[in-house]
């Protein structure tokens, strides 16, 4: 990825922010009746509540699991890999919609890794042998 | 956060990426000799391997459905919705690590979840009612 | 359960037995083309494979862990508690289903536990205050 | 198993209910001071609560699907399988930790199953193909 650029980045992001402004979207459809639970996979799991919500992180988790198993015992081929990276996508898209349920957003969630990274970044460095 | 300007979206996108590539180069340093597993977390599930790093994705996503459960009988107070944020936030990190242990990144994950927003959009548009 | 007599314990074990039994009868009919997936739940887990049972093993965990919290939030009430039993009782099942798939019994899981128990019999009593 | 008798039954059955036993044994230990978190991995557990407790349901579960990937694709050895069987006794053993710290015991999940199996047994026999 070393041809990446910084609009690339932004794109990325925007990914991340228009997919969480989609969930929230959805949960005020839902919430207004506005979007049909047999139709939308989103607003099913909001209707569905809590515990249909979380419940799919278990699942998702488990399913990652096995999809780096695969990857792992098949060699890591183009197929095994985009299988474990829809497998993350999945459980991030989860989180995505436990976030919203609660209130809250995946800038929380990053800015709590910035601020981490910041906190243990020395700590880290210090654990480079010299 | 309608008062959020473009430059966090480039430092909220830089802190994915420049958490990605702490992690990637702990990887590098431990696969060299450089880092040490006693000092270094990530060295230390880098040097455990697949299992170590996988079983903390089934563990973390444990602990983001009992922190949500805490936050929703805990009324969502503010330190409630911190410890959550801050459990989903493990639970990414740790896929941040299980990423580089498969060579993959998490924009890729990210370029997953918006390929699918493309492709789902026009069918969530189409369960909105009117 | 102090009036719990020995019949109740053979017909306990028995219970286990006769469930694995009824699964691993289900697999053979299911192999032998005599169960229907879109009828039996457990033929249907066969016909899916590993990865069907092996992900309702995360779902159940997920499940067992909310069923604990709820039980504890809401002062672990009798429906709360059979709840907590029940998705216990759910995570067990499908730990018997994966054991048939992997041609296994529930009675290798005990024999284990089994084991254990009289290696660190000793170890737990030494940590017994005085 | 065709050989075993019904005295290995009762044994099997007596694992189960030793196993309980010690845990309801090592928890009131704990909670009258005489067990050291220190020094007993059950007293330990019950001293850190439900959370402690609830994760290791995580991450057992989490391990269990990786040792059966790990079986399925190293041909199901003797040594492959024992580590299916000894993940899912680490499984139901801290299942036997969670019932102990919210005052369920494991027949109390036995009685369900077969409960359920009642209930079930005809509508999973009347999925048999004549």
């Amino acid at each position: 990825m070393t041809d990446q650029t910084k609009s690339d980045d932004v794109n990325n992001m925007d990914a991340i922010k228009r997919l969480a402004d989609v969930v929230d979207a959805r949960k005020a459809d839902f919430l207004a009746g506005r979007a049909d639970p047999e139709v939308s996979y989103i607003a099913k799991l909001f209707s569905k509540g809590d515990d249909a919500i979380l419940k799919k992180i278990g699942e998702e988790a488990a399913e990652t699991v096995m999809a780096a198993k695969d990857s792992r015992f098949g060699q890591m081929t183009p197929e095994l890999q985009s299988k474990l990276v829809g497998e993350i996508a999945d459980l991030w898209f989860h989180c995505f919609v436990a976030l919203s349920q609660f209130n809250l957003r995946p800038e929380d969630v990053i800015a709590e890794l910035e601020r981490r990274e910041g906190v243990s970044g020395i700590a880290e460095k210090a654990a480079r042998k010299s």
